[in-house]
């Protein structure tokens, strides 16, 4: 791999467009992404710096590549998140407290860069965010300048090697954000929670896709605990936590985390086989390609057992993990989930969720302006076309 | 796999026969490795507990293998020299400060875990510590009970995953041993420096293998960074932080950790070549034939360049790396490196890291029990033949 200049985190592109805080300060939600990115910039500027007195190829291919990778991280999310459960439990908008708790939550964007770069290697998906996944690419590189051994074998282990760093600094940056202590021992639940929550999730997703498990609970618990409690859940009970939330708001936020967060899952399961490649970015029916046991499946899979439909079962069963199917047989295991009543019950129960998710924010002791946010957002995280 | 009840941490029959301590509260320096496993197992069956609340496959599987190996941990090596350099900066040898402290060390052994599963996948290696390395085990159950899928992949994975959760739970393990704010503040320095360094010495180690870098200098570095500065430098660091050490003695340890810690690999490497596989436990050789970039190879190379000698070159090269290489090559090679006199250079160097390593503990406020002791192990650890 030619050497290159350390270059700056941020990409030349952005993903999306995404609203300019206005001002310094600004921390409407609006603003969360862009301040989340400079927290990270600053933080890996620094480790770029401290590494190349390590050593200057390990900086300039390892950890350049490791900041790029977080420098292209879309929406921020999982900062969002929490940056909504600080705001319903009554953190401030702004002031001196809300630069280390932003550099906190900035924390779980490295958390989720170590989750993807691993689940790639796991799931052998050669690309990421519209470019080749972080194994991909150092195998790629191998290949090109004719080193020696396995060109896969050296991509594994670097991208192995990078989600590890990642995941390290997580906790780095999380300790040396200067938060109090009250607010350091407070963060420490829901961060460790949710750190052994998404592995028991990926674990999971390995063991059960190993046993063919198509059973719903087993969908239905790998999404509770990938997206649901990692993504939506945690984030919010960590960002309540370092507001010193009491025991009701972090119990009504969290209710709303797992019921959202798994809506939001079972859209993206729907998108994944229903929605136009050109919206997703992803090709058609990769999911079913890739043999994910979703709960779109299970339900499929079950119902067609259930009336003895042998054809549609044998349609599906035909796809799941299959990487060579065609496009026919996507199609027609599409429509025998959607004949099945599959995608509909999905639908409904992505609904219930939604509501029951958004409900269960009443009464308690929440910020308004945050509830209504939250709620809104209920709905936008599952009603979505990408 | 079949589900077995939670086993307990510590394997039925260990390594290698151990004194044990005489009495509750005894910290002598030999005593520290069982009281390391005492730690280890009560946060690894607390976890067990914790884990099996959110999926009792996940804790019997994934979590029970980690505690397996763990449990299966040897001379415990690291908590034992950051116990040396805690008695060094005159930390308490007995009391209730202990504890947390001797806690914290024992999160270094989860770092250890990590680090041997996340190399052996990289390293491809199918044993440790006499019994199959964590992917090939999880292979071998895939393969036995016919799942879905490769096995290798699978092995891999959960492997990955593995070692995944014993890097994020050391860190668990240490922000929760209890320390005070400011040994908590003290340890996080060189806790974070030797994640980093020990990262940056495996890309170092993957990386040069792939561009058959044969460098001293690079043998050296890598060394520096994966052997010295994690197993020996950082650990006397922490011990002499959380002790509350002035700049002096963590200057004078970490000298003497650095160089021991180099010697100790070179020894390390002397015995992959020369030593006899019966004391080892490897095959004999096994260093060659995986292409190990160490200095007594780079020695040899530079030597049969320098003199021209394109017979003993030929001979070293053609086993480097070969996994077929026959008993014969490796016999030519290992004379080659010692009629080129790399294997009296690399002695005499280990002499002299040792002597220089020693020295430098003089002078320097170290308490004189540990800084005998510390001498005494800069011998033991230099001079061996296992």
């Amino acid at each position: 791999m030619p050497k290159t200049p350390v270059r700056p985190v941020r990409p030349p592109h952005r993903e999306s467009a995404e609203p300019v805080p206005t001002e310094p300060g600004d921390t409407s939600y609006a603003s969360i992404p862009l301040l989340v990115e400079r927290h990270l910039e600053d933080f890996l500027r620094e480790r770029l710096d401290s590494c190349g007195r390590i050593d200057g190829d390990f900086a300039e291919i390892a950890v350049t590549r490791l900041a790029e990778f977080v420098g292209r991280g879309g929406k921020r999310l999982r900062p969002l998140f929490a940056w909504y459960g600080w705001r319903a439990a009554h953190g401030a908008a702004s002031g001196p407290g809300t630069g280390p708790v932003l550099r906190a939550m900035s924390a779980l964007e490295l958390l989720q860069a170590f989750a993807l770069i691993h689940d790639d290697v796991m799931d052998g998906s050669r690309t990421r965010r519209g470019a080749p996944s972080v194994h991909a690419g150092f195998a790629r590189a191998h290949r090109r300048e004719r080193w020696s051994g396995s060109a896969d074998g050296f991509g594994t282990s670097l991208a192995i090697l990078l989600g590890d760093i990642a995941l390290a600094w997580a906790d780095d940056m999380l300790a040396g954000a200067g938060l109090s202590p009250a607010q350091w021992t407070a963060a420490r639940g829901p961060w460790q929670a949710m750190r052994t929550e998404m592995m028991a999730g990926q674990f999971l997703d390995v063991y059960g896709q190993a046993r063919r498990d198509g059973s719903e609970a087993t969908a239905l618990k790998t999404n509770r605990l990938k997206t649901a409690a990692y993504s939506v859940e945690r984030p919010l009970h960590m960002g309540a936590a370092l507001a010193g939330a009491d025991r009701a708001v972090v119990g009504a936020l969290r209710g709303y985390g797992a019921d959202v967060g798994v809506a939001f899952q079972l859209r993206d399961d729907l998108l994944g086989v229903y929605a136009d490649p050109e919206s997703t970015g992803k090709p058609a029916g990769e999911d079913l390609r890739e043999g994910k046991r979703t709960l779109l499946v299970a339900l499929g899979l079950r119902r067609a057992r259930d009336r003895g439909d042998r054809v549609s079962l044998a349609v599906i069963e035909k796809v799941l993990g299959d990487p060579g199917v065609d496009a026919g047989g996507i199609d027609a295991a599409r429509d025998a989930l959607t004949r099945l009543g599959a995608r509909d019950a999905v639908e409904e129960r992505i609904r219930d969720l939604a509501d029951r998710g958004a409900a269960r924010l009443d009464g308690a002791a929440i910020d308004p302006a945050a509830r209504d946010a939250l709620r809104d957002l209920a709905v936008r995280a599952t009603v979505r076309d990408h």
